[in-house]
């Protein structure tokens, strides 16, 4: 291809099927949808790049992203430090902000335990997360991790872990998802959602 | 969002979202995975992003895009300037050449004639498509516009408009895609496999 368009635009196009999301044949489109709108579209993403690239830092204290360290959200006086919300990525607590129904503070481990992938305690963000919990306040930790096998061994390997200090640990509910049908679920949700039944 | 992570973030998401491909979910899972990778694709994407804006330009000939005008295509001497290659769009060019078996002159017209939608004549790069025909030497013009309603009138409008000048007008074949299946395929595209049948 660099014959035909040039070196600029190959980069471009090599670069933007490094996206999750994008194979080559969408990137090409999403090159040449972006050469077409280069000024309502290319400039813009460019400039908002190279700002997300310069100012975004993690957060020293929950390993969320933002512009500043600590993050707005562990610099906001209003969020409930009794509880605490342990997610494994970033992109899990934004679900978890969007569902809208928590006002407590969060902690990012940055992944789960995966002896399999050679990720262990030391590769997480967990020693941060004893720390906040030993200097006390912390009254409950909602270990909101994937209901995956690796999710569940990082919950009690954090429960374990946490057990020492006065706080509770609990999980999320399993259950039907919201306008889910039975008929589509698996038969690990479905034993979970009956387990849990709840008087009407 | 604005307040979870900084409007920066939630801008870079906005605009990843505007691409082909990427919904808002998508976009999301774009925005961590370019700030996860800061300096390996980040970075990079942006100043790619910023050449390509800077440097890319329509060709005054062809209507390819490329960082020089005349474009590599135009400017090539061993090319066969005695075919004309027409396609509708720099994508459509993009797949002819990876097909390998060309090595014509193209003309991109920008889009194909469509009355529905407002696009005339004069909407596309049909006017220097004459002015390249009547400057004489092309012998062939290859009209490979998509096998559409819109691609065949605009085939067909082509057609008579060169039809004043010494020049052969053709048209991709129609048939079955190689490696496809009968099964698979629609009654029209059967059809005109079954009527261009070939001798073997």
């Amino acid at each position: 291809m660099g014959n035909i368009a040039g070196p600029e635009i190959e980069r471009l196009i090599q670069l933007l099927a490094r996206l999750p999301g994008l194979g080559p044949r969408s990137a090409r489109r999403a090159a040449l949808h972006l050469i077409r709108k280069r000024e309502e579209l290319l400039g813009p993403l460019a400039d908002a790049m190279r700002v997300a690239r310069d100012r975004i830092v993690t957060c020293s204290v929950c390993g969320n992203i933002d512009t500043s360290d600590p993050c707005s959200l562990c610099a906001d006086p209003r969020r409930d430090g009794t509880t605490l919300v342990v997610v494994e990525t970033v992109g899990d607590l934004w679900a978890l902000e969007r569902a809208g129904v928590l006002n407590a503070r969060y902690h990012v481990l940055g992944g789960a335990l995966s002896p399999l992938d050679g990720v262990g305690p030391d590769e997480l963000n967990i020693g941060a997360l004893v720390g906040r919990v030993a200097e006390g306040g912390v009254k409950e930790v909602i270990l909101a991790v994937n209901a995956t096998v690796d999710g569940q061994t990082t919950a009690h390997y954090i429960t374990e872990l946490l057990s020492p200090y006065k706080v509770k640990c609990t999980r999320l509910a399993h259950g039907v998802p919201v306008g889910g049908e039975l008929d589509y679920l698996d038969e690990g949700t479905l034993a979970a959602a009956l387990k849990s039944r709840i008087d009407l």
